[in-house]
């Protein structure tokens, strides 16, 4: 028996071009939700997973992107008592853990050697999942994060993986009662909500770029506090030893020593952009200051509900860019040539599926 | 005014031998003590130093080496209240910090950017400090820790650089109430106090070797309780995702891959090796398992008098090989094709100085 049917968006090949795709949702258990889909973010992963860019030799077209998901609750499984019909919830990269190891018991599920991706993935039935680009999902009611009433469903979208990304390990530094220097790599998706994330924290933030190109949208558009170009001896010279964290978001190769030189003794290097390539260190430049590396995935159901309620909140707004279903292949283009400011997020509810 | 004449080894340049020299101890001030130093470890930093292969550009002619100094308080500073003539006292790699900044208020002075080497160095009064290949050394108490007399001078020579340095980082893994999972990169001078070390917190043990080679010595000699051949990979494949930390005290070029994919999730990588080539990661290695690569230098005074009471207080032993001063330019060549198990002590008291 399989479920309902829903209208997505999927890629049929590696040439990662969506198209207009129905498929059957998955049967809907005691512990699951249906969704009626309404907004999802669109992330450069979804541009490598479509293109088979990763683990090419398991993906599995058609294949349905999407892991910023926004929907509201239409059908509820009889074990389902945390949500209710009409509610606004929010799924992120994860639909499935073991539920049952240490990680997942402390709320690191995303971590589990069971966890279950979003799309691309196989659910436990068997069914290859698939993602928010579509206009219904039925999820498991753990893998879904209640969206308050105050918080507009679509700027709710980019909180669900670029968001959470950044807020995960950022969140060592919360309430530490110092003041906390901040500075954030690359201006992206992750690293425009970094920022604004880390200036809710109350830390001191600096932008952090390879050139003064950035230097009004970090300073006037996400009110960053300082903004140092790498590139500028001088300028570097003087920020040595003063960060306590870089959260480093760039997704390409990029050499780390500047980096590792700005922060502090005791300071972390948060990587979270997955470079294809090898990156470097110099091993004094770690143990003279005690410095470390850190790797972050997403975040966890718990950290996703606790940036969700913290934008309620703070009355925190992401910046994006809304755009209709059939504008996705047009705005992977401009996201590849990072022409865009800073997320585009799909209307699904409100596009043509035809 | 300068103070009485010691008799020491030391290196005229850069070919690294060393031979009997004589020297001024800079005076003694109201904080300060004379030692007599009693035994004196040698430590493959101290061979580096001789030969100019650190900083050589500032090396500072004639060298008298050494930095895990015991040794016996024969004068006392009017202000120096925590010793008294007759103790016997540990020096480390540290003799001066600037004693004001937060990283000196919190047990991290060897991390203050004002730190002092305990050679090769500037002191605060003008004067290049000299090591403890010597008869004679002037310290200021703070960089003093107390030998308790149940433990014999020699035993505790290496733990004042090599078991501080193995110690340090692990302390974050001492009284989690969890079984600690532990692996051992490296079976030199650091290597062989970290297994002790380790297995005195109560950790699970294993020492990592691209080898059979040392598994007798590891198990038998150190009591490990485990030994992976890192070259075996279906070993490697079963022991993937099962350590709470490596402590990795190679000093020479080796790729990480396999020993991050050894880590379990939130597990720590602990670089303490100074290796001079870059060392490189995948970033999904790291984000994959929220994995960590942390550095850590030497200890902090707290740590080396920490290391110091355990040792008493659980009857611990290290390896070591006490020899005169005079064999030092042959355990240097020894040392260096890792022909010693495991550290070369100075009988620095009972050596000829002519």
């Amino acid at each position: 028996m399989v479920g309902t049917v829903a209208n997505a968006w999927a890629a049929r090949d590696s040439s990662g071009h969506l198209s207009p795709y129905s498929f059957h949702l998955r049967e809907t258990g005691p512990d699951d939700m249906v969704l009626r889909v309404l907004y999802c973010g669109v992330d450069h992963t979804d541009l490598h997973q479509v293109r088979g860019e990763l683990n090419s030799s398991t993906t599995k077209y058609p294949l349905v992107p999407g892991h910023e998901v926004v929907g509201e609750v239409i059908e509820l499984g009889s074990e389902v008592k945390n949500f209710k019909v009409g509610d606004t919830v929010g799924v992120g990269g994860v639909i499935g853990c073991c539920g049952e190891c240490s990680l997942c018991n402390s709320n690191l599920e995303q971590y589990c050697n069971k966890m279950i991706s979003t799309y691309n993935h196989l659910y436990q039935d068997g069914t290859t999942t698939q993602g928010g680009f579509s206009s219904a999902m039925v999820i498991h009611h753990r893998f879904a994060v209640k969206i308050p009433e105050k918080l507009a469903p679509e700027q709710a979208a980019p909180l669900l993986c670029a968001g959470v990304t950044a807020y995960s390990p950022l969140k060592q530094f919360m309430g530490t009662g110092k003041t906390i220097k901040g500075g954030i790599l690359g201006l992206g998706g992750v690293g425009h909500l970094g920022v604004i994330i880390a200036k809710a924290m109350g830390h001191h933030v600096t932008v952090i770029s390879s050139s003064d190109k950035k230097r009004v949208e970090a300073m006037e558009h996400l009110h960053a506090d300082s903004f140092l170009v790498s590139t500028n001896q001088s300028e570097i010279k003087q920020a040595v030893n003063s960060f306590d964290y870089i959260l480093d978001t760039v997704p390409a190769f990029h050499p780390l020593e500047t980096y590792l030189s700005l922060l502090k003794a005791q300071g972390k290097l948060l990587v979270v952009g997955a470079v294809p390539q090898p990156l470097q260190f110099l091993a004094s430049d770690m143990i003279l200051g005690k410095k470390a590396i850190m790797g972050s995935f997403i975040g966890s159901m718990k950290d996703m509900q606790e940036l969700v309620d913290l934008w309620v909140e703070k009355g925190l707004t992401s910046m994006i860019e809304v755009v209709k279903m059939d504008y996705i292949n047009k705005a992977f283009q401009r996201m590849e040539r990072n022409d865009v400011r800073y997320r585009f997020v799909l209307d699904v509810a409100g596009s043509n599926f035809e």
